[in-house]
């Protein structure tokens, strides 16, 4: 099987230009200016952008929730990842109640997205029993194809949580093994004891979940995690950073060459906490962790993104329903699953939001949305890049678009969107993965199960 | 009884100039240049300086110890701080088992100090059960003649430590009430951590004390103290800085005009931590935390101290002997009981360490080691001052003395002094406490139990 | 002559306290809580503030203007200052035109002050011609008395413009000798290249003085001369800082260690640049260098003066009418004189805007207007302190008055006031200077000529 | 005319991948992993890199020196820098006596580089007389291909000195038309004063060149450059920064997402200020302004690079030789016309400085020595770009090559290398220039007279 791509507009993370694309055995062979030779595929590009498949680094398809509870939804949901634009992602390893680190990779990789997923994907090492031998199982993640561990400062009293002499200890081997450590940053004794109040005072509702999550509390806790990364000597990802103090922590750390780096997502690029209070408990969609903030923190991220304080755009998406697991919380926010689904909009939503407001460049879209979460994932440049020798993971997306956010266009495996009914300009139209055509006009027309894992090397971006 | 002093230098705060000074009531009645008037007792202090009686605000005299042992000298030793110079404490009130703040505060008023201390004191809160109903307590504090209390962000596992909620709670509250907080600032996590794998190790010595608490520990919970200070809207005071790296967080919060104090212990100013390697576990004896560190930090702090980002010079005294409490820790050092004694060795070893060797002036020295805690605590102008309406408590200070520090000359209620032969310039002749000659030539000519509660106002001067 | 001062409340840069004060041979000899002694005159301040006399170390009483010509009004006017409660001047000494700075001094002590001006006074040099030898003459200053030099950066074109070498040379010269430089900072070139940008388009009016100098202009020169400052190895003294980020410089400068201090003058702090648009030229009347500028940076000013970023306020009076000189600008604004009269009301309206609103303690108003003046100028305990052995120069306050700024209250030697019909809140009622009663109930009751030349010592508080 | 390079490895400013590469009508029309097509010249790169040809954006060859007189050799040395793989200059155009900015501009490009030169090039705007209508001419630059001007703070007395006024006036009218500023940052009245205090010192040699430079002088003009930038809304581009503190003024600046960027030369990368001390008067040949400085400021610069403080490395090539020009101030070393050749070295010292020390990766290489400055100069991704569409600019660099600097194997139009005799890793084999073959196993075989004007688009880079 072989395709040709003619007449499209190239985006890279540097560059555009116009030129033709010839793609054989799951790779880009050939970029030029005039490719005129047979294919089992000739798609016109014509007025189109061809750009690098997104790669989502922070995903939750096959998680335990922070309740414990599983998700609605998982790698079977996986076709509408590839609808939305994003062909690789890499998804969260939690360990499993009593299992090991690597044990719970393996489980996922044969039990789980064996035969069932549809995108490409590699994995993090996700600690829950800071209590297990995970120290010792650090240094042989690489050999099982993951360079990367998540550590959650939140959750306090969930299996989640670790101390800041877990993070101290995972950071300092961490960095002997180029394992890169992703952070999620709250303080969770300053929560904890907020939610107690609030919920003395009886103050159940959804919107209070915002509010006993406030500002300072990431911010504290992304402080201290650089902090501890620097004295552990190692580099340090914080993800989700929802507010300007959290940014700004970044950037000072940055400004003064420590090699923190900072992810946002999607909901916190375009949502604010006004839809934590809808009725009927529809508030409860908008509940995840660390919560959305309003205008001036948009403003604050969008700009941290631009000016590279920031290097990289996920979904954080969680396969989590409205009609039963939200519910779970019904009468105590404290007991709401965090999270919503969000990989299958990300590429539309960055794009109507970055870009087409002038906030961002088409370069810097490429860059924060594929290019660098493969570098920091070591997958690049197989993954996340049109260039020579790379998987032809490729978009062929249409600017002109403009419509509405509609869940049936795109379903996600749960029963709500939060972006629903919002506005959308451009539109991914067909989405190559490694050189088969995989979505076409929208449709799904690849196979469940055509994932392949994508073993990430040590030492990313992180490291350089 | 009146007292008439002759002759001397008086050095304030702010100035320096000739005086004599006439004593009545207990209060500084008269001060002019030459006063020839009849008095009970005449006092020539020609060649002498006359110094307010140092105040020091960070003493533990009747303390449970870290590990919930009691002291081995209490009260009862105080004669030995007014032989230093110091004639007002303000020592730490635990929490009693099952007690309340007010209620411990009260028992060591009645219980303890009554009939027995020598100096005047002031108390400070120290919680030790959070679980307590402390947020009920802390508007009721002042009322007691408590305006300020302590808490401990380390010694995780010990009644002593609190988490971060409750920082914040007692933090929030006690601005509404204009209470002072000050803060232990260790993170006890990677402390806790540190010690485990150091056991782990085989390594059991003192040394390994220091070890397991690196400066990054203290300047971690420095700037999360500050960090959570400022989401509270309250001051903050951070005890025994001891490393650059706390000095330079609190220097950054004030030079952004945050309420943020500091606090420097004796020992931190003048030991190096070679001395915790000293054989026969004599090292024990230097065990305290945060920890003794070396030349570099020691710089810093007389720099700190010089700039004004450090405003107070304590002891942290601790009345913890040898022969049988520091061998609790024979064979472990997290066994250690934290700590030594200092408040009679503050004022001449601060004297020689600062003002002799031209690190701070005259001026600075009166200001850190009397004027400045007086104001913190609320206790100023009645102490910490040479003034007119002030409490009579004077030191005639010899600048011109020459010596060696011995434990025989001022013994401090237990078997060791840490400073013990290091060499001593100046020195506290006489002391006057409340207009009584208490101290004449280096011997307690007073009263045990003549020390007086002085009650502090709210609102200090971190609340200026 | 001696005077006895009963029931009144002293209060000084520290402290604040009910005494009596006995004064004779010109001193302060007795501060007592009751003194009951004859005396040639007693005061009963009951209900009244004592205050140490002001120390106004920016006045303009003799001197050349800006473009040149002599001021309207000079040391005959200094009755005024008594009664606005200064009782020391340092006022400028520029270099006479073909003379050193030496001689110009002489000159000013000799010729012009001696048996005219009626407060105490100290001097600055003012160098007006670099390409004279004053590098010379800085190690000899201090024997005649003046320790401290001033320069200008601004005044591109008039001879009181220095460049940046001669700052550089100036400062490090100083430096070696103890002379304290004070600089007036704004960006001459800038300044210049919008007054002619200005005036081709036809603007002429008072109100574009302001808008051809633009806080970046203070600023950046104010930035500047504490790097050159920095790399000459020398304290600097900003003078009358106007605005936030000049303010921002020193304070970055302070919070970094560094030797740099600022100066705030009263009309930065009270008026704001609306009043140069006043109609029928009297925008002229408030045409001054660094302009007016508004509430923004009255509140950083005032903020700054609170944290000790900005250490004095003083007034930069100029004796110049509004009649005749500030005519000579009438159809073009860079021929204004720049300066107004302030000496006589710069106490009670820092009193009225500073205390009385809140923004500043009394005892920073006693600081940044009488005691860290003297300090920084070589004069202090000798004056800007109420002490024993200082001189008795002294307020006697009423904080209760509230009126109404009238000129005819005060005549200040011109024919305007820029505070004309503000609200003024206290009021200096009798001044003593030197012991002698020049000022009672308002009135000068003193003699011209009775002003004394103090000579300040070197190494002045800027070398602490 | 058709090109094939084959088996070679392409490094780019974000990859590196092997391909074939396929060049026709001067451009790169095909990028493909295998490439099995005829061509006119078939290059074998097998264990090759292929590089972007370098762009080199600050070069004087046909210039007024800054004494006023001309440089020994000009454009038609250009054939050195194709022989050192730089393919592109962007040249200083100084105003000339008399005449406008783009008379100036036109002068060179019609009368000296027509015919002459052999890379292609752009050329700045050079002020050498502000009081000519410069500020008319702005506007029109872009007409003229030029995109870029610059300024000189340094060189007080000569024509190329501006004041403040002139860079603010310049900076805020080339913001309004998308001219990107570049400035030479040194405090002339600083240096004009050290100069003569040398002199008068008896200080002749070349060695006081630097001495009466130091670094806080370059400091303080780029904050002040900055500064002014930042009110003039302006983005600046500060040229061969050459210490620490001013590439620290960058950083602040930049960690501040202010639009400020950097330049560094190769000589302060690889040169100390020890060679100034040569004997003979050679030390004449390494003066150059800013100075050379020593290795803490080398390493200082290297991790500003590779931090992206500091985004293109130049040479700075001045064609003056030692025997006559660098004469002229035999005995005066203020009389030394400042700058050396160094275009012809620039690739190969900073490949071996930078990449092979391991100080910057290959990819940042590419970027700071040719993409960015494309960018910059508005004239990527015609130029700096390995691409489809790009103009075949490329080196085939052989990274194995070990070998000695010597001035016979790529004479540079004077009589001296400073970098003579060093150490080279890595050399240029061969370069294309718009396809076609101009320098071949280091030998030059293309035509004087080839190179080709670039006219650059505005709003490069700086603005983005």
């Amino acid at each position: 099987m072989n395709v040709l791509i003619k007449n499209g507009t190239i985006v890279t993370a540097e560059n555009e230009y116009k030129s033709d694309i010839f793609i054989e055995d799951e790779k880009i062979q050939m970029i030029a200016s005039c490719i005129n030779q047979s294919a089992d595929l000739i798609i016109d590009a014509q007025n189109k952008y061809i750009l690098p498949g997104g790669i989502d680094q922070h995903t939750h398809f096959d998680a335990l929730c922070n309740s414990g509870c599983m998700n609605t939804s998982g790698y079977e949901a996986t076709d509408s990842v590839l609808r939305g634009g994003t062909t690789t992602i890499i998804d969260y390893a939690p360990q499993d109640p009593g299992k090991g680190l690597i044990d719970s990779i393996e489980f996922r990789k044969s039990k789980r997205a064996e035969g069932v997923i549809a995108v490409d994907y590699s994995l993090h090492a996700l600690v829950t029993d800071a209590t297990s031998n995970i120290l010792e199982e650090i240094p042989h993640l690489a050999e099982n194809g993951v360079p990367t561990i998540k550590l959650f400062m939140a959750y306090k009293g969930s299996p989640l949580y670790v101390d800041d002499g877990v993070l101290f200890n995972v950071l300092s081997l961490s960095a002997r093994h180029g394992i890169t450590v992703f952070v999620h940053a709250e303080n969770a004794d300053i929560i904890d004891t907020l939610q107690k109040r609030y919920l003395a005072e009886g103050k159940y509702e959804p919107k209070y979940h915002a509010e006993t999550r406030p500002p300072f509390v990431e911010a504290e806790a992304a402080e201290r995690a650089i902090t501890i990364a620097k004295a552990a000597g190692a580099p340090v990802h914080i993800v989700h950073v929802s507010c300007a103090e959290a940014a700004k922590a970044i950037q000072n750390a940055r400004a003064n060459n420590e090699p923190v780096f900072g992810e946002c997502v999607t909901h916190h690029l375009v949502l604010t906490d006004v839809e934590l209070s809808r009725p009927n408990f529809e508030g409860s969609k908008y509940v995840c962790s660390p919560p959305l903030r309003n205008e001036y923190h948009i403003d604050a991220l969008w700009n941290a993104i631009k000016n590279n304080w920031i290097q990289t755009i996920s979904s954080d998406h969680c396969g989590i329903d409205y009609a039963v697991m939200k519910h779970l919380g019904f009468d105590d926010f404290t007991q709401i699953p965090n999270g919503s689904p969000g990989a299958a909009d990300r590429i539309h939503m960055i794009w109507t939001h970055g870009v087409e407001t002038g906030r961002i460049s088409k370069q810097r879209f490429v860059d924060v949305t594929s290019t660098y979460p493969a570098k920091v994932n070591g997958i690049f440049p197989q993954k996340g890049h049109i260039g020579i020798g790379s998987d032809a993971d490729i978009l062929i997306f249409d600017p002109n678009y403009r419509g509405i956010v509609n869940l049936k266009d795109n379903p996600n495996g749960v029963d709500f969107n939060v972006y629903e009914g919002l506005k959308q300009i451009g539109k991914v139209e067909k989405v190559l993965l490694r050189g088969m055509l995989v979505v076409n006009d929208g449709e799904f027309v690849g196979q469940m199960g055509q994932g392949r894992f994508i073993p990430g090397k040590t030492y990313g971006q992180c490291y350089q």
